[in-house]
C-alpha cells in the first residue's frame, strides 16, 4: 500500500509554523487529556493537537477497520495491535482530511471546536503502556568511550560486542513523559579507595542521549523474527533520556548488569513518529567490521538521518546546547536488535519499547552523555552563564531534540525535556 | 485484623485429601479457565478449585468493599491493588464459606455445581499480568558456585554481594504457567579456545529453582519504600523456574548481565500463595557477615521455612528428584529486596514479580541448578532410569515443588512443571 501521507507536495489548510518538526507529512502519535479531562489518542500538525477519538466518531474513518473506541484509550497498544496496514490506512487518512484541497472539516466550525487544540489546552501522556524494556548499546563509539574510561583503553570494546547487538532489561515502571520532573537517586557508592559502601544522594547524574522503538505483537513463544521482517513490526520511535547514576553503576553493575543505576527514570518524549514517516530519511548504518552471523546479515538502508541534539539549562538561565550527534551513528540497526532479540524466542508486544542505547558520534561534540562530554568530570563544560558541569546539578532541566531534515523537508520527533529535581524528602507523618 | 483464615483447628466439608497443599489453611489465589470457557479469578481447596466470581456474583461476599467484577478478570492486578486489609477479609470469608460448621453453601447444590470445579475441569493461567519482573540474586551459596566456576575460587563473591541484594531487570512477556512447554533456545555461543562465536541450539540448558514474590502498588516515583512497610505490599508467592541457557549467557553477559540466556522463559506455578498464609512458618535468615547500611537494616523473622525441591522426568519415564533446598537459605530476605529496590525512588506496582534467585542450600544435594549439581557438567547426574544428565535435554520435564510443615501443618504450592521442546522450526510458508 502507498503511503500517500508522505508526498511531500501536499500543504494543510491549518495554519502551521515554518520549519516545524510536524509538518503534514509527519502525523505522528500520542495519547493527551484534553481541556475536559477526557484522555484520547491524537496526532499533532504544526502547534494543533488532533483529537481522533472525536474525528472517529464523527465519521472521518469510515471504510477503515477500526473498533469504534479504538482512539477513546489511554494507551496506543490496542492501535498499535492493529498492525501497520491500518496505521498506513489511518495516517492516508488524516492527511486526506486536513489536505489544503479538502474543505470538508476545514468548513465545518462545529467539527473543527471538537476536534482541534492548541497545545496549551493538553496535557501530554505516556504514549504506550510498556510491557517491557528493552535498552541496546549499540553506539560503537559510546561502547568505545565507556570501555576506555572504565576498563582497558587498549581493549575498550568487549569481544563479544561486535557480534552481538548487547542488551540488557529495564525498568518499564519509570518511564515517564516528557516534562515529569525527576528526583536525584540515592543509594550505595563506593568512594575511591575506599572498602565499603557508603549510602547518599547519587553525585554523578546523567543523561543518556537515546531513541527507542515501539513494537506491535511479534511472535509467539519460541518463534525467532527473520530480520527481514523485522520493520514490520516496528511502530515509531521516540527520543529517549536514559537517566543513569553513575557511581552507583560502577559499584552494583557486576556482575548482573546496571539496576538502580538505571531504573530511577527514563523520559520519553510524547509523540510516537511512524517508521512511515522516516521513510525519506533513510540510509546506510556503518559497515560491519567482523563477519555477521546470518540471523543479523540485514540488506539494504536499515538506518535513519536523524539529527539529535542535547541542551541543558540551569534554573532560570538559557540552555547551552552541550552536543550533535545522529541516529545513523549507531553500529547495529533496529532490524539486527529485533532479530537478534528475538532469535531464541523472546515474545516481543504491543507497546515494547526498545532503547537503542547512548549514541555517540565519532567527535567529542557528538557524545551523548555527560560522562563522556566532560570524560568522566575530568573535562568540566563550561555553559552559556559561565557556570560548569561535570554532570548534572539539582534542578537543572535537561533537553532533547531531534529531526530528520533534507532537501526542504523535515520530520521531528518535539523534544523531552525534564527538570532533576533534588532527593526526594518523605512528608512527616 | 485478625486472620482467622489462618486458624489450624479449622476443618472444611469439601471432601480434600489428607496432606494436601491446599488444606483450608491455604486459601491461595489464581485465574483459570473454566469448563464454560470463562476466565475467572479462584481459590483451590484440596482438589477443588473455587470459581470466586461466582462466589461473589450469588453474595457470599456482601459486606466486603469489592467492586462487583473484581474477580472476573483475567488477572489479579485489580484485586491485589485492593490492598492488604482487602486480601484478609477475603481470605477469612472464604474460610467462613467453607468452614465444617457453615452449612449455607454446601446445602446449597446448585450454587455448588456454579461454584466448584474438579481440578481436570479448568485450565490454570498466568494469574498477573506482571508488568516488571526482577530477578534477584540472593543465595550466598549459588553466588559462591557460580563465582567459584566462572570466576576465582579464593574470590568467588564480588566484593559488592555482601552490602547489596544484587538483582537485575528480566523480561516479563516470557513469563508462562506451569504446563506451557518451553522450546530449546538458539544463540550466539563462544566454543573453548574460539575467538568467532557459532550459532545454534544452546547445548547447555538449565533450570534454576527459584521463587518469587508479586507485589502491589507500593510507591510513586521518587519514593523509597521503608524497609519495615515492605512487606505490607507483598501479596505473595510462587515457584519459579527461571530457563537459563549457560552457553548462550557466557558469551553475551558482560558487560549488562544476561539477556537472551533467560529471556526465551520463565514458569511460575499458578496458585499465588498469600503471605499471609506463610505467617506460621516466619524464620530467621542467615545473619549478615557485614554491616549492613540502614535502609537494609531488617527487624525480627523476616525469612520463611519453605521446603523446596526440583525432579527431572525424561520423556515416558520416571521422575528423579535432583535436589532439595529451602527459602530460608537466602541470605537477602524480601523486605530487604523491595526497599534496596525502591531506595532510588523505582516505583514498583501491583502485579510486579521479583525472583529470588537460584535458591541453593549449603549441601551439593541442595543446589538449584543443574549447572551446580554437575558442576558445570563435571559430575553428570544419574537418573532412576540410568541414563545419565549434564544440563536439561530435549523432552524432559521440570518439575519444581514447594511446601511448608511443621506440627502436622502444610502449606503448599503444588507445582511447576514444564517440558523443555527442541528447537522451534518454523512453518513451512
Amino acid at each position: 500500500m502507498s503511503i500517500t501521507a508522505n508526498d511531500p507536495n501536499r500543504k494543510t489548510w491549518l495554519d502551521i509554523p515554518e520549519n516545524t518538526d510536524f509538518p503534514i507529512q509527519n502525523i505522528p502519535f500520542g495519547v493527551f487529556l484534553t481541556r475536559d479531562d477526557i484522555i484520547t489518542i491524537g496526532t499533532r500538525i504544526g502547534d494543533y493537537a488532533i483529537d481522533l477519538g472525536a474525528l472517529h466518531q464523527l465519521g472521518y474513518f469510515d471504510g477503515i477497520p477500526l473498533t469504534d473506541d479504538i482512539f477513546l484509550q489511554d494507551t496506543l497498544n490496542d492501535f498499535i495491535s492493529d498492525g501497520k496496514k491500518t496505521w498506513r490506512l489511518v495516517r492516508n487518512r488524516i492527511a486526506e482530511i486536513f489536505d489544503i484541497k479538502n474543505t470538508t472539516l476545514k468548513e465545518n466550525q462545529d467539527h473543527k471546536t471538537i476536534v482541534l487544540f492548541t497545545l496549551d489546552e493538553i496535557e501530554m501522556q505516556l504514549p504506550v503502556l510498556v510491557g517491557d524494556y528493552t535498552d541496546f548499546y549499540s553506539s560503537k563509539e559510546h561502547a568505545t568511550n565507556v570501555g576506555t574510561m572504565f576498563r582497558d583503553p587498549d581493549n575498550a570494546l568487549l569481544p563479544n560486542w561486535l557480534h552481538i547487538p548487547v542488551g540488557y532489561h529495564g525498568r518499564s515502571s519509570s518511564i515517564i513523559p516528557s516534562g515529569i520532573p525527576v528526583h536525584r537517586p540515592q543509594g550505595q557508592t563506593l568512594p575511591n579507595g575506599a572498602t565499603e559502601p557508603v549510602f547518599g544522594p547519587s553525585r554523578l547524574v546523567d543523561f543518556e542521549l537515546e531513541m527507542a522503538f515501539i513494537t506491535t505483537d511479534a511472535n509467539a513463544l519460541g518463534e525467532p523474527i527473520p530480520i527481514e521482517e523485522a520493520e514490520d513490526y516496528i511502530f515509531g520511535l521516540v527520543l529517549f533520556n536514559d537517566w543513569s547514576a553513575r557511581d552507583i553503576q560502577k559499584w552494583e553493575y557486576v556482575p548482573l548488569g546496571p539496576f538502580l543505576a538505571k531504573n530511577f527514570a527514563s523520559s520519553v518524549s510524547p509523540w510516537i513518529v511512524t517508521l512511515d514517516a522516516l521513510e525519506p530519511f533513510r540510509t546506510e548504518g556503518p559497515k560491519p567490521e567482523k563477519p555477521l552471523l546470518p540471523y543479523l546479515k540485514s540488506k539494504g538502508k536499515k538506518s535513519f538521518d536523524i539529527k539529535l541534539e542535547v541542551a541543558l539549562q540551569p534554573e532560570g538561565g538559557e540552555e547551552t546546547t552541550l552536543a550533535h550527534s545522529n541516529f545513523k551513528y549507531m553500529y547495529w540497526n533496529m532490524s539486527q536488535q529485533l532479530a537478534h532479540h528475538t532469535i531464541n524466542g523472546c515474545p516481543v508486544n504491543s507497546g515494547d519499547m526498545m532503547g537503542s542505547g547512548t549514541i555517540s558520534g565519532p567527535t567529542p561534540d557528538s557524545y551523548g552523555s555527560m560522562l563522556e562530554l566532560s570524560w568522566r568530570g575530568e573535562k568540566p563544560i563550561k555553559l552559556m552563564d559561565g557556570s560548569e558541569r561535570k554532570f548534572v546539578e539539582d534542578n537543572d532541566t535537561v533537553i532533547m531534540r531531534g529531526y530528520c531534515e533534507s532537501q526542504g523537508r523535515r520530520i521531528g520527533f518535539g523534544e523531552v525535556k525534564t527538570k532533576l529535581l533534588p532527593v526526594f524528602q518523605p512528608k512527616k507523618k
